[in-house]
């Protein structure tokens, strides 16, 4: 039992195929926090508490796995070294919470890592659904077969009146959040973005750029999540964010469509220059081969650029980030090197389709 | 008998060949000032003089051609659409002057277009001799031909104490201009190069950027030249000439050792990704196009880019001006579709040994 296969492949094979409005979704995530009733939550429990969580589950995982669900493997975060860590960081697999700052977490996930239930963190169990393409429901029914799969086994903490209890009252209620990580860059282009960001936080949505430093969205990627866990049940908090998501989805197309129309030869050039860069470069940072691939992304979603699966770009996408870089090339790095294997790792990635 | 064969190719065959010194000497060039002795200089001379000019050569070549010349042919600028004489401009064959004031104009090619000779600008008779690599004395022994058969035919404007008079006094005497077309990107990079223009203007020589406007040296090209007409023979001209430039490249190459011992990394990156958005660009501006170029050709200097012969990138050169530009595409082109046409011929050009 390794977390070997989780650390060397950027995506699993399952998250390769063609999925609804993937050209502007690039994954759908459910995270269900819960807690068990009669342990202390993480922040106050002592050791021997939490490592009766990670017991629970190791038992539970022995005794009934869920139907459908595949093997399921839960790794101790003291046993993995601070790279591997990382990589499952940038997987989205696990928080940097857990990863960094808990004294007993853990994480199980499942064999094609659509499922990662991540123990001691803020709360004792925390179930994520992460599904590629726009598919926030399809995450929904699975996070709840496991919730319900849980619940049977485990006594949660859990109130008539509030609800689900967590220690951070912003989860309260439904334990829910939902979100959904979209690629927008012609809104970032056409200057729409903050218009759109505004409005989605007056129909309480969240969203923040991802990889970016503050407000800073590199790559044009965002996530869009619900702030409210209290009062609605899950199905509307779903449906509310599928909906909103789903006009954002329009925006984006109008704004593509607006771009090919009235300066198609700019954006060529711009996307095909990216291209052009990302193929050749020798040193590349982090920075701007992520703003790059956004362009190459936007490319072949439009079609200007043609051979190269989508799938081939988000793979990527993961690649450059510095920890799975380090453990992909076995090495401990300087950032020059990184920069360097970076470029060369992208290189070798594009030129198998460029002479297609 | 047409100038069309010497507009639409960029480069005579025969420049194509490896050459001395090819990786950094583009070109050398010599150009001869004469006048005849019983018509006013061009400047002061009527319609009918200047005509005189013309029938004197227009004879002379029907009656005589010079042994090992090959075919010459004449040309008059009234002949020449504007765009024409913007090609041979841009090919060097006539000077800006020609093209644009003389009023009685007219040029002399011989076939393969290493000599060309230009009549009723500054002075009557303007012999060129340009050849590509490092071939000054080759070029000086030609033009001291084509010189030598004119004077016996003709009678030029000669003092016995002043050598060949000219309209401008800078060109009295030998009537010599003797000048070197050297690339130096690595003496740029290191900055070295202002103190080599200053070093060589003490020593006499003249040094100036091409297509750049005013002091700056667009594609790192470099023309250097003599100063002094009067008072020294052609050979201590010429040998003074060749062994500045003898010293500028070895300094050239010593610079560009530095840098490949130094940076080897980023002078990589800095040449691979001008090759990936040369090769990928849709639109480009001249300026940008002729930068990039300059490293590419540096790249394949420095063998870090293979299979690309360097004189596709001399005729790449000369394809990017914006006359020659708009004679290939055979349309009158807005600047910007001649910054599409431009991306679109360096990408042909280019995509043709990328694959390789």
């Amino acid at each position: 039992m390794s977390v070997e296969k989780f650390i060397r492949k950027p995506l699993s094979e399952w998250m390769k195929q063609e999925l609804p409005e993937h050209d502007i979704v690039i994954s759908s995530r459910i995270r269900l926090a819960r807690n068990l009733r009669n342990l202390p939550f993480p922040l106050l429990a002592v050791d021997s508490q939490a490592e009766e969580v990670i017991q629970t589950f190791e038992s539970l995982l022995k005794r009934e796995p869920l139907p459908g669900l595949g093997k399921l493997e839960l790794f101790r975060m003291d046993q993995l070294s601070a790279l591997e860590k990382k990589v499952l960081v940038e997987k989205h697999l696990i928080s940097p919470q857990l990863a960094e700052e808990s004294r007993k977490g853990a994480i199980i996930i499942s064999e094609n890592e659509d499922v990662s239930i991540m123990l001691n963190e803020e709360d004792h169990i925390r179930i994520q659904c992460l599904y590629p393409g726009f598919q926030i429901k399809e995450a929904w029914q699975k996070a709840n077969l496991i919730d319900d799969w849980l619940e049977k086994e485990l006594d949660y903490a859990f109130d008539e009146r509030y609800g689900y209890l967590t220690s951070c009252p912003t989860n309260v209620g439904t334990g829910i959040r939902a979100s959904v990580m979209v690629h927008l860059p012609a809104l970032v282009m056409t200057k729409q973005i903050n218009r759109i960001l505004v409005a989605m936080n007056q129909v309480g949505l969240t969203v923040r750029g991802i990889y970016g430093e503050g407000s800073e969205a590199l790559g044009n990627l965002f996530q869009i999540s619900n702030q409210i866990t209290l009062g609605q049940s899950e199905e509307e908090i779903i449906d509310h964010l599928n909906n909103v998501v789903r006009q954002v989805i329009d925006h984006e197309r109008s704004a593509r469509e607006m771009l090919v129309g009235s300066m198609r030869l700019q954006l060529e050039d711009k996307i095909h220059r990216s291209f052009g860069i990302l193929s050749h470069a020798r040193t590349i940072e982090s920075k701007e081969a992520t703003a790059r691939l956004s362009d190459v992304l936007l490319g072949v979603d439009l079609g200007m650029i043609k051979n190269i699966p989508p799938a081939e770009l988000n793979e990527l996408w993961v690649m450059l980030q510095p920890a799975f870089l380090q453990t992909y090339f076995s090495e401990n790095l300087s950032p020059e090197m990184r920069d360097e294997r970076r470029a060369t790792l992208i290189r070798e990635h594009l030129n198998k389709y460029k002479n297609r």
